[in-house]
């Protein structure tokens, strides 16, 4: 629900070709994944690597109450990615929706206004909301979600509390904003002092997360925000610690200096980060990456005297279509490989 | 969301000779209301005395909780019609509606299927579902709704307290369903052997309900259902004396013998009443009822000694369209002022 771009239309490819490109029978990959970035990602490791046993931890701090419903944007956009139900335009949200329901909230005075839900996207909001009811944790309520689309890899929010990404925010004077108000309402453009992840640090992982990153043969960490996406998922105790014992090779959604999507700069400046490729894989750090992906424009980070330990390979980073993308996750996986 | 009718296509009459039918300034009347049949009695009620003060009770036992929100289909009918939101070819739901949010709800597995809601009536039930999470009571929240709405009546529900009516079937054995699984499922063709209004005995009438009957010049009963409308309706601890007290013409919802929209012959086996305007009127019997309008058809019903004490007057009762429905109004209000 935030960025705009050029619009990116494909699908997974099948058949004997993508199935030739490597021998992932039995593999395990455990992807940390935010929204739209790692959606796409992640339909390129499906492509590169079809007989793999995908796992995907989820982003659940962009999660907001809205209506008294739970909306999970980061979790539904790599299901309705992965499932054939996202709106291939903007990325994000259901194809061919309607917006019965968020006109009539409108005409009721009821807000807020600025986070767009079509009817078909309410349908898993209203459906989600009614399942916590009944006491059924988050990662139950994503798997039955999941029952339906069946993206093709089993996906686990980072964690069944509730963790909300707040922002500090510098808008003619300070105040404390949910990440979605800074994001979509203020587009990022009042300042971020600081960027926090509410709930985190008492949070537990949720159920399968901590053993999908010991089981995997290697963890990918997909071009998506080092901040509020990877970062968050980073921040629930314990799974930074299981992904630094893994191999771990991340793709970086800084090119040339500037973010590929979104406004990852936003938050990388309330962290002290600058906005390069070379600065987000120094800001992992040696200890957790050992494998970092950079556009061909940044090549010479691979001789970066701040990456020593990390292995950098450079190459076109731009998820253009079906073809570019599944070459990515191939470098990513044929990296983590040598390096495992 | 219950009865199939002949499409009927109406609005209320403006201006001045709708003021002219009688002098209504100042007047107070109070009318305990079903669905689909008060709502349309009450656009001729305020045809026939646009001056008056309005209040309306209505039935909350047709209430039910679908995929975690409340829907309450009596109040919404009545809001819908008086506000211009009504769909005219159906009597219930919104006009112009989608149905994506339903259709999505099919696609998840999620039942049940059998209520049609549509994506604009849905904005409804998650506003109201919000504001009774956040504790304000169900009068308080159609209060809210009907800000937007300006129905040009006060709307009550006749409680804040939860009552549901529940009806025993005999349906291949005994069983206990909700009305409206009954109703809109079953379209109570399984014979129902006994309807209950759960929850009504320890119920407490909504703030204002008992005040707006006692402050009435006079009380009107719609052409409602007698058992699971106004019958539930009376069943709320205090209405029914309340109502006694006062003088209560009601109008007939049976002519010839069978009902004029619904299945209340249904309801009315089970509770042992015919299904005739003079069975009904007994059944309120003349300690409740003081005047009762019946179709022409029924006039013989104005000598039946079954109803004395009550005043009986024959006219076409059938609500097709504007003038005929401001008629029935204007005849019941005229009764119940002489009967005062």
């Amino acid at each position: 629900m935030r960025e705009r771009e050029i619009p990116w239309v494909t699908s997974a490819p099948r058949g004997p070709r993508a199935r030739r490109t490597c021998d992932t029978v039995g593999m395990r990959i455990t992807v940390l994944a935010g929204g739209v970035g790692a959606a796409r990602f992640l339909r390129g490791v499906k492509s590169a690597a079809p007989d793999a046993q995908v796992t995907v931890i989820g982003n659940t701090g962009d999660d907001i109450t809205l209506f008294g419903l739970r909306v999970c944007p980061d979790l539904d956009t790599v299901m309705y990615t992965l499932g054939g139900g996202i709106s291939e335009e903007q990325g994000w949200g259901r194809a061919d929706e309607t917006f019965g329901v968020s006109g009539e909230l409108a005409a009721y005075g009821a807000g807020p206004s600025w986070f767009t839900l079509g009817d078909r996207d309410f349908a898993t909001h209203i459906l989600r909301t009614q399942l916590l009811a009944a006491g059924k944790p988050l990662s139950e309520v994503t798997r039955l979600l999941c029952e339906r689309w069946q993206p093709g890899v089993r996906l686990l929010p980072m964690s069944d509390d509730t963790i909300e990404t707040h922002v500090l925010i510098d808008d003619a004077g300070r105040s404390l904003v949910h990440f979605q108000e800074w994001w979509v309402r203020l587009h990022a453009a009042a300042p971020a002092l600081a960027i926090t992840a509410q709930g985190a640090e008492s949070s537990a992982p949720a159920p399968g997360v901590l053993e999908a990153i010991a089981d995997a043969d290697f963890v990918l960490f997909p071009p998506s925000n080092p901040v509020v996406s990877i970062g968050t998922i980073l921040s629930v105790p314990g799974i930074k610690d299981a992904a630094a014992a893994k191999t771990v090779v991340g793709v970086s959604p800084i090119i040339g200096g500037a973010p590929v999507r979104g406004m990852a700069d936003a938050c990388l400046a309330a962290i002290g980060v600058q906005t390069s490729a070379v600065a987000v894989a120094a800001h992992y750090g040696p200890g957790l990456l050992d494998g970092w992906l950079v556009d061909e424009q940044d090549k010479t980070a691979a001789d970066d005297p701040a990456l020593a330990g990390i292995a950098v390979r450079a190459l076109p980073l731009y998820m253009r279509g079906t073809a570019a993308t599944a070459a990515i996750a191939q470098a990513a996986i044929d990296l983590a490989r040598e390096l495992a």
